[in-house]
């Protein structure tokens, strides 16, 4: 039976209320951290600043029986969104398919793509899943995708006839927190997945470098102590995992999110790339003037000392990213608009 | 006496006819070739993609007297604009000053801002300078800023409270050329400007490395074999520039738009910083996929030598940036379906 998520509640039917619906698809159950915050902050976002819709969301397990529900439920004015990330193009094709289902059904609504990175393979496999989701984002005149980062805004401009906005990723929408605790060791975390570029080799000599000088975990945002997590216990698990964060003297990463969660809470952060370079597009995009976090390429161990050195030097200052978020901010506000909302 | 420059005559009265008008202030005639280029690729871009509208240029030397002519002479569907570059802030005062007086003055017309890098120091100057930028762009409520890179981009987000989009810079607008000329120097392009970073050290550095292999010429981008360029002879040095790219094997820079000119000309490029990023954030903004430009901040020559050499190797392939500018089109677009032109 489908789940529709609410506030904090579970139902199985729409409601039936005269407010306008904002819909949310493709909110995903399984265990990436940086994946759940994503959809965690898309609801602050639209909850915060734009209380006129009622927010409800869609796992994506639920994609296609939900949008059969939706379907018969929707009206002008309401709104229809698929989730962001990093998995929009060929490398994650469960994905890109319940994205496309969407954006091909919802055609007289205003549709959200939330901000994406977008990389489909140049290979027979990539060019193919290209035409399918060509041809599927074609059909909806009222879809907005949404690029997180410059590379991907290129990527998106030049694949899809569709309006392309260019906004940070989600989360870094989420207000930063401070945390009372005492920072005493080194994290490191680490992808395991097909994305994966930096040297084993990097990763161990970066591993005794900081042993020197801290006790050294290595953990991945992909969470192994829980099989599924849904709108219900998303929070808890995303504050969790902030606190983990805030207890680090450093973090070494390769994941985006992980250099997100320490932009949250004011830990120095080490990020490193990943096969076709989302983060550190993101990166340097919008944190670069965020002083307690860096990007890099190395595999030299001194100079990666030496940038480590640089981080832990550093005091953390305000920032402020919200305005980042204008376009966005635009064309839900003109969708008000028009349906005097 | 004002000049108005429409196609390639000068003339001292606006046209008497029914045509809407594209107005285009701030044009340079001082003899930085980037900035010609970027007042000769808003020519070309208006005049191929929106031939409804006259395209008028008023020189910033004119720019009092130019805004008093077009103030008795503009009509609703008219647009506005100034001139793109990297001079908006508090480094070239003189630049902001006219752009202020020309976005506070058509309040009612379109107004575009063509895409800019922005720096407002971070001292008493530069804060007083921003406060009368605000207060004159707030004015107007029709005034689209755009942004050249993603620093930019937030920066202008963050310190007016107009709308801002995306694109690359105008230059990047003009199509590659090909020039069957012989590759036989190396050209170490520098500014000679407040805005230098790279040491002389690293200079000398680079030119006794490439005098191994190459015959090595210094020079700027800005001229000094003439004393003002206009948009009767722009475009006649424009193309002699391009061609002496063309003869290079190598082409060293702080500027910018050498690496752009580099771009148009297939000419492998190796580009170092400025004082506040602007090349650094476009070069990762939009010219990261083309093989044959690189960034640096490096200052280990063996480094350097790595990257030039690995420049060398790489062949040039096509590549396409003209979707990027779909932000800009959109909204000359909508004030064309607007009025009916």
């Amino acid at each position: 039976m489908v789940e529709f998520y609410i506030k904090n509640e579970v139902t199985h039917e729409l409601p039936s209320n005269d407010l306008p619906k904002f819909y949310s698809f493709g909110v995903p159950t399984y265990t990436n951290l940086g994946d759940q915050a994503v959809s965690l902050a898309q609801k602050k976002y639209i909850e915060r600043e734009f209380p006129e819709y009622q927010f409800i969301e869609i796992l994506e397990d639920d994609n296609d029986e939900g949008i059969e529900i939706v379907k018969k439920a929707i009206r002008p004015g309401d709104i229809v969104s698929f989730v962001g990330g990093g998995n929009m193009g060929s490398l994650y094709t469960d994905h890109e398919e319940a994205r496309r289902k969407v954006f091909s059904t919802f055609v007289d609504n205003l549709t959200i793509s939330f901000p994406q990175s977008m990389h489909f393979e140049d290979n027979e496999h990539g060019k193919a899943e290209e035409k399918l989701s060509q041809a599927a984002y074609a059909k909806n005149s009222h879809l907005f995708l949404i690029a997180r980062d410059a590379q991907s805004y290129h990527r998106m401009q030049t694949t899809f006839k569709n309006k392309v906005l260019f906004t940070p990723d989600m989360v870094l929408y989420m207000k930063p927190v401070k945390h009372e605790v005492e920072r005493s060791s080194a994290l490191i975390v680490l992808r395991h997945d097909s994305e994966k570029v930096v040297k084993q080799e990097t990763v161990d000599g970066i591993k005794n470098m900081l042993s020197d000088n801290y006790s050294v975990d290595e953990t991945d945002t992909v969470l192994d102590t829980v099989k599924r997590i849904t709108p219900i216990n998303r929070e808890k698990l995303f504050k969790q995992e902030l606190e983990l964060f805030a207890k680090q003297e450093i973090i070494v990463t390769d994941r985006w999110h992980a250099m997100v969660f320490s932009v949250l809470t004011g830990t120095p952060c080490l990020l490193f790339g990943n096969s076709y370079g989302k983060g550190k597009h993101a990166y340097f995009d919008w944190l670069e003037h965020i002083n307690w976090v860096s990007y890099t390429d190395e595999d030299d161990l001194e100079r990666i000392q030496q940038q480590v050195n640089e981080l832990m030097q550093v005091h953390t200052h305000e920032y402020d990213i919200k305005d980042d978020f204008n376009q966005l901010r635009h064309v839900i506000q003109l969708n008000s608009n028009k349906y005097g909302l």
